[in-house]
Order: structure tokens, then sequence, then C-alpha cells
């Protein structure tokens, strides 16, 4: 078992203490009772009394459904074991008004057993009080088990709901967070005892009036603290269906199936007994997280859930979703449906509350999936402006010798993809070779339509296509390069009023591209990253751009030549540097006498420049 | 792998629905750009928008922070993987305010890099919109490992504070949702984009300021959709300390240790970065489960938590606690401080949010822990109010008989125990013997404290023993028998103003008891349970108590030798039923030819009596 806990002995007082110490809304009852109640109770005299408990290990059910407009007051017992009576006794006693209290307990013969002990205790003790109990029994998987007919939909709906009114042993489970809420509310209205349990059998009682119905699937089991191992174990491949909420099991060991299977099949069975009509089809949703359940796939369940109950041609009113009523962390998921047939309903649902297990925001659904759509304009899912890049240009020539260099660079990175990949295992994650040939065949795939002699444009389209190409982090400091080279030149030339790209616009404008790197990376030459490689050869470049015009190409393969003898020397020096950069600074000393694998491969950038024939532009 | 879901391809997509089809506050950017942004965008032009995002497999973060206060967009890439900068830059174009947008991004290279060229393509492409980035760095962990220090106390604050400043691979995590929620506040007051940077730079940041440090530790790992096995594995005594929230591993193995230990170990040495000094410690307190942690954990993390905090002297003006920040289903924690240096911040994290990841209760900590305490007066704590009970008498003779009566019962159910096993282990779970064993000691043990010539308060108090002797609910019928036949006669008695018991009281109420436990049971004669014994022997009873005054010791003995023989009938008829309430009615007609345990119980109780000795009175 691993919990993050103190003594198995003490958890729940250790998670009382939590609660109440944590919010000035709660008080925990002096003694071992554990009983919490709301700390303006005093102030609640004159409204009717809401306690609710039974057995720990449903957090935030029970304790965190105390406060406005829902409960007064819990009683916690062990670990998936019901409170004695004495402390339920207790709890009516320290908040107990003279309005009357309701005990809301969920059907578990050792909870119902207390409690009405409970209440037997009070007719002699505390004879002013009136004190009710309400049963909630919203689980409808007992009568699935009776009829033995799950997922089968070919049967009289009539004849189960009759056949289900009888059957007393289902068990109270997710739904009773609805109860807690809707009747909190009618008591913070000041609602006399006898009004809020006729609105609850009227319109809530899963037993009187069915509209209230639950049912989950489970896909693991639960470890109470005390016993140090799982109640039951389920296969790989295996889930429980109709299960409770103790760590008990289903009513079914079946194959776990795709989240729109199990939606449909727990809603079809709750469509069998909820009594809707034509015309009475509005519901409130509850969607419970059983405890270890992933948000994500709480998100997919509700997403299956809307769509399933919209196409059925249901009105979803409201929402609620999260962790209501666990069952420590097992993991699986309840589905409860309230139809609703009194619209006052909505209204006590959405009553503010500070109960610090309700959500924040009980969700409005979209009626029209649709409407959750933001539709911009055509033109606007463009993420490049083609227009005003295309406007800056070079000449025809020049454009050729670009588009040469790249091509270059990139089958020369393409043929040392094996020799990267082998530097790279050394000091990384091994995937520099791999990426950069993937990101080099993807630049040789588009070449023919990249326009070169529109520099500014063409860097953009690089850019992105090195984006495109490869996911993650590799190509980032290539793309955003490019990217920053092409907002340089266009900002250089369009503050200038210019169109033509001057030799110095190149060289500064690749600086701010090398710069674009630095930030990024945090990193600077001595790091032992690609900087090293690459700031000498741009540097030399910038220098060869600002002592000549450089408009031939003499001067073009000198520049070239000098880059790249920076660029080997720069690569050479990472041999003697410890990274401090990038994947490969979590080794740190063990990354002296290897070449750094980013250095590198702008070493076999710029050396195949060198191999530039430019006789033929 | 078991998750529920449909297509592991499709996870990220189907989530964006579920989150942006529940609720009408949530608009889906159209498109296949995982982006989602508060549906009344358009009326937020006049103010900065607030964009956050990166991997998916953090829910609720990031589109459950999107709301009112809090964010005004999120951009989702796949599970754990950053989204492209495409992706960004289509929601900072969907909702870009003219105000300015700043993005919130999490410490990892993939994340500051797609972030970075979003912004960089921005600059040509929406040159109106001016584009912020904060990169929040709040876990702590990787100083840790630098200086190989962990749970060292004894080193130099301000050596560690500055050499902390220096290392900016410090990973983003759960803080972050702090910053949400702060920036939010101040861009929804209208802040310039400048006014919140610099508060960000001054009071949050957790590389500028040192104000806003994390530290967790997962005791599991977690599994990607797409990947379907485990990104690492521990043993089931072991955790990770310092771990991310990518499934990565942590800085450290170590061995499970209790709650206590591990909120210390990661509270000192967030304590070794946070820049309090002695009139400087106000905090807010943020707890983050990573995934399947249970509630019950939780709670017993901030009872440590707050305990530590507060006896290291500090005061925590917030608490902000659950699923905030996940990883998946993995099982641990993380705690942020946030030193309070502009009181501000309190009145930010105040701020209500529609945003649905936001907790719904911001918990305000009691600064003493004895105010969370609610105390009664001395004598409230009592159950059994004494004095009223112990008005209403019998004689001293019929004390010793009915004290006579009990010890017969106990003893005799405490000699049949093993056959009361036996039985039951037939159709129950084997526990009744043993259970009324333990009961009749308790009761024989206390036997001469019960002052049985006062029958009401002697039956209360044996209900109470029965409560206090066994747990769970194998002793709520006896108990309610006994708590229901003190309020009964004590009923009867008052309302005819009468304080000695008649023969006729004596049976009506014993009549009244026996109802108690078919309420209770909601069972009746031909259940097959302790009732088809019970209620013919006790009707028994109450026709001979109508037809004779019963003041003679032949009365009493020839009724008990009738009520015997109708037990010992009823009994018996349980052999031909089929058991329609209690645990053994699960197994429907397996239970025919076996005797009911809990009616033989009764049998055996009867059948005691006979042999009383009458004469001794």
């Amino acid at each position: 078992m691993k919990k993050i806990i103190n003594e198995p002995s003490n958890v729940v007082s250790d998670m009382i203490d939590g609660f109440t110490q944590s919010s000035r809304d709660l008080l925990k009852l002096k003694g071992n009772f554990n009983v919490v109640v709301r700390s303006d109770y005093s102030q609640l005299k004159d409204k009717v009394a809401l306690i609710s408990g039974g057995g720990s290990g449903h957090e935030p059910a029970h304790i965190g459904y105390i406060g406005r407009s829902m409960l007064t007051g819990a009683v916690c017992g062990d670990v998936f074991a019901s409170p004695s009576a004495k402390q339920i006794f207790m709890a009516i006693k320290s908040i107990g008004s003279k309005m009357g209290c309701i005990l809301i307990v969920k059907n578990y013969m050792g909870d119902i057993g207390s409690f009405s002990i409970a209440r037997e205790m009070c007719k002699s003790q505390l004879p002013d009080i009136r004190v009710e109990i309400i049963v909630v029994d919203d689980d409808i998987s007992s009568i699935l088990m009776k009829l033995n007919k799950f997922s089968n939909n070919d049967i009289d709906k009539d004849i189960i709901r009759d056949k289900y009114k009888t059957i007393t042993n289902r068990r109270g489970i997710a739904g009773t967070v609805l109860v807690h809420k809707i009747l909190g509310g009618l008591a913070e209205q000041g609602k006399s005892i006898d009004e809020i349990l006729e609105f609850y059998n009227e319109f809530i009682s899963p037993s009187k009036s069915l509209n209230l119905v639950t049912m989950g699937v489970g896909l693991s089991s639960c470890t109470i603290p005390s016993v140090g191992s799982p109640s039951f174990t389920l296969g790989e491949k295996e889930m429980e269906l109709g299960l409770g909420i103790h760590g008990e099991f289903g009513i079914e060991k079946v194959e776990l199936k795709p989240s729109k299977q199990i939606v449909k099949s727990l809603i079809d069975n709750l469509l069998n007994i909820l009594p809707y009509s034509s015309n009475e089809k509005s519901l409130i949703v509850l969607i419970n997280n059983l405890g270890s359940t992933t948000n994500m796939e709480m998100a997919i369940v509700i997403n299956d859930c809307l769509n399933y109950l919209n196409e059925k041609g249901f009105a979803i009113e409201r929402l609620i979703s999260g962790t209501l009523m666990s069952s420590l962390e097992m993991s699986g998921i309840s589905i409860s449906l309230l139809l609703i047939k009194n619209n006052q309903i909505i209204n006590l649902i959405d009553i503010q509350t500070n109960a610090m297990g309700w959500p924040n925001n009980i969700l409005k659904p979209y009626k029209n999936k649709k409407d959750s759509i933001l539709t911009l304009d055509e033109n606007e899912y463009h993420d490049i402006n083609y227009d005003h890049l295309k406007l800056i240009k070079t000449s025809k020539k020049n454009g050729d010798i670009l588009k040469e260099m790249v091509l270059l660079g990139c089958n020369s990175l393409i043929e040392n993809s094996n020799e990267l990949t082998e530097l790279d295992k050394l000091v990384g994650d091994g995937d520099l070779g791999t990426t950069l040939e993937t990101l080099s065949k993807s630049i040789i795939n588009s070449i023919n339509i990249i326009p070169f002699d529109q520099p500014c444009y063409a860097f953009r389209k690089i850019s992105s296509i090195i984006q495109d190409s490869i996911g993650g982090s590799s190509g980032l400091f290539y793309s955003i390069f490019f990217l920053r080279l092409s907002n340089s030149l266009y900002e250089r030339l369009t503050t200038t009023n210019n169109n033509q790209i001057s030799t110095k616009d190149w060289g500064l404008s690749l600086i701010d591209a090398v710069n674009s790197i630095k930030e990024l990376g945090k990193a600077d030459i001595g790091d032992c990253t690609m900087l090293d490689s690459l700031i000498p050869a741009i540097n030399q470049i910038n220098n060869c751009c600002f002592s000549d015009d450089g408009n031939n190409l003499s001067f073009i393969l000198n520049t070239l030549k000098l880059a790249s003898n920076e660029a080997q020397l720069g690569c050479e020096s990472t041999i003697e540097m410890i990274a401090k950069k990038g994947r490969s600074s979590y080794l740190g000393e063990r990354t002296t006498n290897i070449m750094d694998p980013g250095a590198y491969a702008i070493n076999i950038i710029f050396k195949s420049f060198q191999s530039i024939n430019l006789n033929k532009f």
C-alpha cells in the first residue's frame, strides 16, 4: 500500500483535522466524535439542520459539503464503516435546531442502523428536536442484477419501473450529492422540515419518484489504509459494472470498452428507469470521478455523455462533474441523472455555496455543440500574410545562390546523419541525426516552391516548414533563426524604405537571427552548444559584410570560407568544454572530451558551403 | 493501460470537446488548433489578454483556468508535448487585444520554443499586438540536485539563494496556477501590460523574486495514452523526490515515509530558498494533487503542512488545494509557497472566477488550531440524561427477574456461540456467533451497575453497551430493540402520569420494540430473519399481558414458556424459507433447508428463560 499518511489507524482523525484546521468555515466538535459542523451553526437556529455522514473514504463527502446552502454538519465513521449512533447523536445535539433536523443517509444497513438509533436516542434525550431520516438509494444496478437484463433495451419500461420500486437494497451513491445541494438550498431559504421532505419525496427521492438514478463502472479497486491490500483485483482488460463506493464488487465483470460504449451502456440502463416523457426531458447530469480517473478521461466521458444525451433528445440544463463521492483511489466513474420535474431545482443547484467539495462552476452545456465553436473569417486562418513579405527582393542570381546553399546544407546534414546520431548518443538522447535529416528532407521537398529571390518570404517559409516537419523542441532553434532572419530583414528594409537588401543588411540580420537562438536557449558562446560554432561563423560573415559591398562572387566565396573556418574552430572548442545548457548539461563533467553534436551540425553546414560552384550562377 | 478513452490518438481533441461543449463560458477555435478561449473574449478588447498552454495531461490546466479574472485562452499540445508555434499564434490572433497579450509559459524548452516562435511570428504578422512571455520556473528541485544538499538545513541560505538565481533549468510546475490567478485578476482590473509585468517581476516571479517556490513527491508513475505503458516504475516502498509533471524521474528515489516527514522535508527545502524574514512570514500555500492521490491523503497532508508551518511561525493567509496541475494519474503531491510581499495578492487570490479548475472555496486556515474546535458545556457530552429515565420504576423483585433473564440470555448466547457461527457460515459472513458473544460479555461485565428496578434507564443503558461493544451493523437490531423499549415505556408512563409499569405496558412496549426492528430492517415475518422467531414470541407475551394483571410468578413462568414455544416454531419455519432480507438474501434459493441464524439466536435466548428459577425471588 502506497499512501501519504501517518498511522493507518489515525487516518480519519488526521483528515478531519486537515479539513477543519484549513477552513474557518468549519468547526470540529471536541472529543473523539468525528463530528464537523458549520462555524456559523449558532446563527442557524431558525433553519432546518441537515446532517449527513457515513464511512470515510468518500471525500470530499461528507465534510466537503458542509457550507451555506448545503450541509450543516457531517459525521465521519472509519474508512468504509458507519459512524456510531452516539457520534450522530452528538452531531444532532451540537447543532440541532428547533426547526428540526434531517439526516441524509445513503442506503447501507450500517448507516441506516446508526442513524436510526441516533434518532431513537433523540426521542427521549432531545424531545424538542424533530429528527427525520432521508434514505438515498440512487444506484440502479441492483434492479439489473435482479432482472438479469443488463444492456437489453427490448424490455417494457413500465414493468422495469414497477419492479424497481419494490427493490429495497439499492445502494446510495453519487446522486446523494445532489440531495445535499437541493435540500441544503431549501433549508437555507428557511423552508420547514415538512416542506423540505415533501419536495424531496415528490421530485428527488430515488425510491418514491425514481427521478434520481445513478450507475457506475470501476477500473480498479482501492485499499483501505488499515487493511493494506486492495479489496478486489481486476484484470488488465476488465472493468466492474454497477459497483458501489465501498470497494465492493459490482454486478458483473466485463471487458474494458471505449468511453463511448461505456457511456451508452450506463445511460441506456439509467433511461430504462427514469420516468421521463417526450415533453419532460430536462436533466441535471452529475458525472462522478470515483477517485483516480484522470481529468482528461473525465472530459472525454463528459463529451460522450453530452453527445449521447443530445442524440436522445434530452436537454442538459446543468452538468456537475468532478471527484464528488469517491471510493478512495478507485479508478472509475458514475453517471447520475436527475429528471427536472420542478424548475426550482435548477435554481437550487445554482445557489452559491462555500462548501469546499462542490465545484466552482456549475456547467451550463451548450444546447447545440456547434454553438461551442468559434469560427474566424476564412483569411484569418492563415499564419503568413504573404504580400508584405514578398515585397522585399534580392536578385535572381542571389536567390539562386541562397537556394544552392540551403540545398548543400540540407544534403550534407542528411549524409552525416549517422555520425550526428552517434555523437548525440554520447551526450544527449541520440535523436539529433534523424531530426535534422527529417528537417532537411522537408525543406528539399519544398525547395522549388520557395521563392529565394524574395528572401523574407523564403526564410519565413523555411521556418514554417521546419516547425511543421518535426515535433518537440529539436527544430526550435533552426526555426526561430530563419523566422528572426525574415523579421529582421523586413524591419530593416521597411524602416529605411528600401526593397533591395544590402550586404550590410545581410550581416546585421544574421546577427539578429543568431541572437534569437541566444535568447531562446539562454545560452552564449562557451556553453557547449551549437552557438559555439554558429556565433563565430556569423560574426565573421558580418565583419566581411561591413568591409565590402559584396556584390561579387569572389567576396561570397571568401566570406563563406572564412566563416567555415570559424565554425570549425568553434566546434572543436566544445571538446574541452563542460556542457552548461541543453540536455547534455545534466551530464556535467561527463561531456568533456566530446564534441557538442549541435555545434558539429553547424560545422557540417558551413563546410558544405565550401563546395558551392558559383560558376553556374 | 486502463483508461476510459476512445481512440488514444484522439484523447486531446475528445477532451477539448468535453470541456467546451459542457460550458457556455468557453469556445473552441474552429480547426485543429486545440485552442480554447473565453466565450466573452470579444468584450475584453480593452484588457490585457492572458494565454497559457503546453502539453495536455495536466488537467484542469490549462483549459480549466480560462474564465473571469484568470486566463483569456489556452493552447493544448498533445499529451506532455508542446503545442506548435502556429497553434499559439492562432490563439493570440483570435483573442489578441490591442492592450497586449501575455503568454504564461512553464519553463520547458519545448514550450518556451513554441511560445517564443509564436511571439516572433506575431512581430511581422500582428504588429499591433504587443506579445510578452512570462516563464514560470517554480520547481526548486534542480538547485538541490546541483547542491547535493537535499534535506540539509545546515547550509547558508544566502549562498543557496544566490546560487539558485543562476540556475535556469528550473521547471515550471504547480505554482503556475497562482500566476494565472494573480495576473488574471490584474488583467481583469484593466491594468496595463507593463503594470502586470512589473507586479509579476517584483512580487511573484520565481527567478527574479524567489517568492514562489514548489517541490513535490511522486508515489507512482503515469501512462501516456498513445504510449500505453508507464513512464517509469517505483517499488512498493519507494517514492520519487522532486519530480516534474511529465512523468519524468525526480532527483532521487527514496523510501516512502509518513506524511509528516514528507511534508517536513519538502517545506524545509522550500524555506531554504524562500526569502522570508522574521517580520515577513505571511504565505499563500498551494497543495497540489498530481492526479490519483486520495482526498483523504490530501487532507492529511494539509494537516501536517499547516501544523509544521505554524510551528515555524508562518501565517497562512490562504490555502488552495486540489488537483490543480496534474500529471495524468500520477499519485503524489507538491507543495507551493508564495511569500506575500504585497497584500494585494490576497485580494487577487480571493476574486471570484468562473474558471472550472479553480477551487470553489479558497480556504482561510485558522491562525490557531484550537480555534477550530467546538467545545460544548461539559454536561452536553453525555448521551443519556439519566434523571427522567430513572423516574420510571418497577419492584425490586421484578428488577431481579429482569436481571436474571438478561444474564440467562447472555450466557446462553455465549455457550452457543460456535453453533451460531457454523450456521452463519452457511448463509452469511460467519460472524454472528462471535458478535453476539462479545455483546453478551459486555452486558455481563456491566450487569451490576445496571439498575433493573429502573427499567427505562436499564434498557437505555443496555442499548448503549451494545452500541459501544460491537462495531458495524451486527448489533444494531438488538440495540434499537432495547432503546425503543426504553422510549416506549417512558412515553407510555409519562403520558399516563404513572411511574409504575403495568403488565399491559410491558406487552405494548415490547411490541413497539419489535416494530423498531421491523422498520430498521424493512422486514417482517416470512423474510427469513430474526423476526420470524421474535415476532411470534413477543406477540404471545403481549397476548398474555392483556389477559392477566401478571403480578405473580406463575404468570411470568407460563408466559415465558408459551413465548419460547412460539420462538421455537418461528425459528423452525425459516428452514423452508428463501431469505428475502439481510445479507443471506443475496444467496436466493441457496438459503432453503437452512435455519436462519438470526432467528436461531432469538430461539436460544427464549429457551434460556425457561431455566429461570423464580423461587429465589
